[in-house]
């Protein structure tokens, strides 16, 4: 049997599924840009204290942790026949691969604080890494794009953000996705009307496992945790119940005694769905109380973008009022946006989305027919690429037959062929690959039908 | 003191310095392209067992290595009070961070041959790690940009290459880079006439080290190796002897019985310097003998980019005939090209050749007013972003100075004020940042002066 050198869940992507990614990159970025966002990078490598902690404690179990360098057995003093993993893990890893964008931005917020020029509008596409199980569009090394505006309380960025995702969309021609919206103050309301064993993170973790395990299993997670029949009955009709914003606010307040986080997130919420409804020409949001997501640093507005047809989010995000804290800096609030790449990559192959130019390819490629005739190609090569035209020199002087299966294969759009009779005419013979048609032309003739 | 929370040789960019290093990929891409290069990505992780012994002794130290997930103690069997670091980091680390792009292109192509199309051209631009001392333009995470041909012997490539290096150069205004190039089979032509306790790698290893420590160090350490007086006199003779090929290549001649290995070395080079001198306008490549490069992977062609006034090399690469063998795919010779984006970037900052489109900023800053005056400018903000002309509004409505600052230090091009007396009158009053001049438009008035 063959063996396998390729880690399960880590992509390698080929050149045309590079010209997708870099079609979808190109969208995004336009867009970011056009928004006000500018581009930084952060490091693939954490401090491994930055990331712990940071995402919960499902969130831990999926970090990539670095060994130290050099002897680090040296350096601890431990007693490793007592030791368990995770404590070995402690002592002997300095350094974790980045599992989201958002952290490392706090970081770099913290640590650049003094010469950036708040409220800081930044985007940043890159990989990140979860150990997870790796199913379709996810992978352990995925890409994601994000947007985060941080500075700023004010709910005009929520606003920037939902048009910012509907002009990404429109760009890219994906009609139908709706933007689910909640807040977390919401839910911390619910959260605080009932009396449970649960912490409220806790509870946004149980929440979240909707989409995976369902409503049933998640009531009864809530009722193993000190929730009331009664208390869970609320929830899944909260839940399920179909309507507006406004219906579904008028259910909560007929049920519960209102109390500041509920009434905060009302506010917050209203104010949004009032702005999208004069502003966008789009009305794709959709109140969604059941919405938690699973990281634990949102404190305000949630969303995530969802097509009918397709399991799981194409981007998500929120805001977090306390994520630099960790960095030694206060208050400082944030919302951002993060759309995974691979995702939208599924969609847009799903729905034969890519724009043909996808299929370009090199423009010449020269047969090589032996050494003095590959000498005369080279120099024309130079000049051809100096117009920024791609071309190439088939290497090897080998059958005509084999070197024309490349460049066929290849998707060249012109062949030429400098031989023995077109050296000493000074001049090539031209194949157009797509008509079929051959022309005899000096180089200056070349040049003028291009 | 304030505590650091970024790892030292990770780093972060900020946008200008992203703007920077982005104008330096637009143009290595734009030449990568018009030579017929096709984009791959490969992961960034690898299994531990790609990497390790892929680099020498030296490299194996300086992989970074990824912890399994899970309990990994449970699963391996071993007396860890017996253990040391290094059989530890076998049995719990299964994965490690790439080192280079050359070893996963190997992979990539050995898992992919069935549907490549050979000779394949590829390049890829991302991220490498190594362990290393971080020091000015060295940093433990970089950015590499290969080239490579895999599949031909053909030194047609090597010519590719060359002129490659030197499009590149011509068009980021690098005139006064050198191209050092040497044949491997010549070092271990030399390097069989003498006798030693040396493997030839250990040989070129030794060779490598004359930038860091100098010749005389050089010879103390091949003479503990088993080299006479007499043949490390020879090595430092060749290697400091001024001239052309041909004049070195007769010194060699002079001094030592002639092996196939120097033969064939002498053979590839000589078609290499004849060919650059017909073909290319720009005459910078120069033998040098001690050229041997550390990578244990190369096998013929060497070649490294270096400025007189900057230390370490600019990109380097060569050929290698064995590099796909651990993946188990025989007899494909391939030769690349890497640049190193960092230090290309400490150049043109040097040389001050970023061009001042760098500094280009956001196009359109919108005060804020307050909630009425924002909810128009949003509307103003979308069809300028249909345009694709970047475009922002203050997210607060504070002191209108705090908010002229933002928009100063942001390089806004333009600051939009709709206040009350704009709102009646359905207008904007326009002031140009550079000019300081204000001018009062309806939106139809600024479009048509963009």
């Amino acid at each position: 049997m063959k063996k396998n050198f390729s880690l399960s869940g880590m992509p390698d992507f080929n050149p045309l599924q590079i010209k997708k990614r870099d079609y979808i990159i190109s969208v995004i970025k336009e867009k970011f840009n056009s928004f006000g966002f500018e581009s930084i990078t952060t490091s693939l490598i954490e401090k491994r204290d930055n990331l712990f902690g940071s995402y919960g404690v499902e969130g831990d179990k999926l970090i990539y942790q670095i060994l130290r360098s050099g002897d680090y057995l040296k350096k601890i003093n431990i007693d490793l026949q007592k030791i368990n993993y995770n404590e070995l893990s402690e002592n002997i890893c300095d350094k974790a691969l980045r599992y989201d964008l958002t952290v490392p931005f706090a970081r770099f917020i913290a640590s650049n604080q003094s010469e950036i020029n708040f409220p800081f509008k930044r985007y940043e596409i890159g990989s990140v890494f979860r150990a997870d199980r790796p199913q379709k569009g996810r992978f352990r090394q995925f890409t994601q794009c994000d947007a985060d505006i941080i500075g700023s309380k004010s709910l005009w960025l929520e606003i920037e953000l939902i048009n910012l995702i509907n002009s990404i969309l429109k760009k890219l021609q994906l009609n139908d996705l709706i933007i689910k919206i909640n807040n977390r103050k919401i839910l911390e309301g619910v959260f605080e009307s009932f009396s449970s064993n649960l912490a409220f993170s806790d509870f946004c973790i149980i929440i979240d496992k909707i989409d995976k395990i369902g409503l049933q299993e998640v009531s009864q997670l809530l009722l193993q945790n000190g929730f009331t029949n009664q208390d869970t009955d609320f929830i899944c009709n909260l839940f399920t119940l179909q309507g507006s914003f406004v219906k579904k606010k008028e259910y909560i307040i007929s049920k519960l005694e209102l109390n500041s986080n509920l009434e905060q997130g009302f506010n917050e919420l209203s104010f949004i769905f009032d702005k999208i409804s004069k502003i966008s020409t789009k009305k794709n949001i959709e109140i969604d109380f059941s919405l938690a997501r699973g990281l634990d640093y949102y404190t305000g507005t949630i969303f995530e973008l969802v097509s009918l047809d397709f399991s799981g989010s194409l981007a998500g995000g929120g805001r977090y009022d306390q994520l630099t804290e960790k960095f030694e800096l206060k208050d400082v609030s944030g919302v951002g946006i993060s759309f995974g790449l691979d995702r939208l990559y599924l969609l847009l192959e799903k729905y034969n989305l890519f724009p043909s130019s996808i299929n370009d390819n090199i423009d010449f490629v020269f047969l090589n027919f032996g050494e003095k005739e590959a000498e005369i190609s080279q120099l024309y090569l130079l000049k051809l690429r100096d117009y920024s035209i791609s071309a190439e020199l088939y290497p090897d002087a080998v059958k005509i037959n084999k070197q024309m299966k490349y460049a066929n294969r290849r998707g060249a759009k012109f062949v030429i062929m400098i031989g023995e009779e077109e050296m000493k005419n000074k001049n090539m013979t031209v194949k157009n690959m797509i008509s079929g048609e051959q022309q005899v032309l000096n180089f200056n003739e070349l040049l003028n039908t291009l």
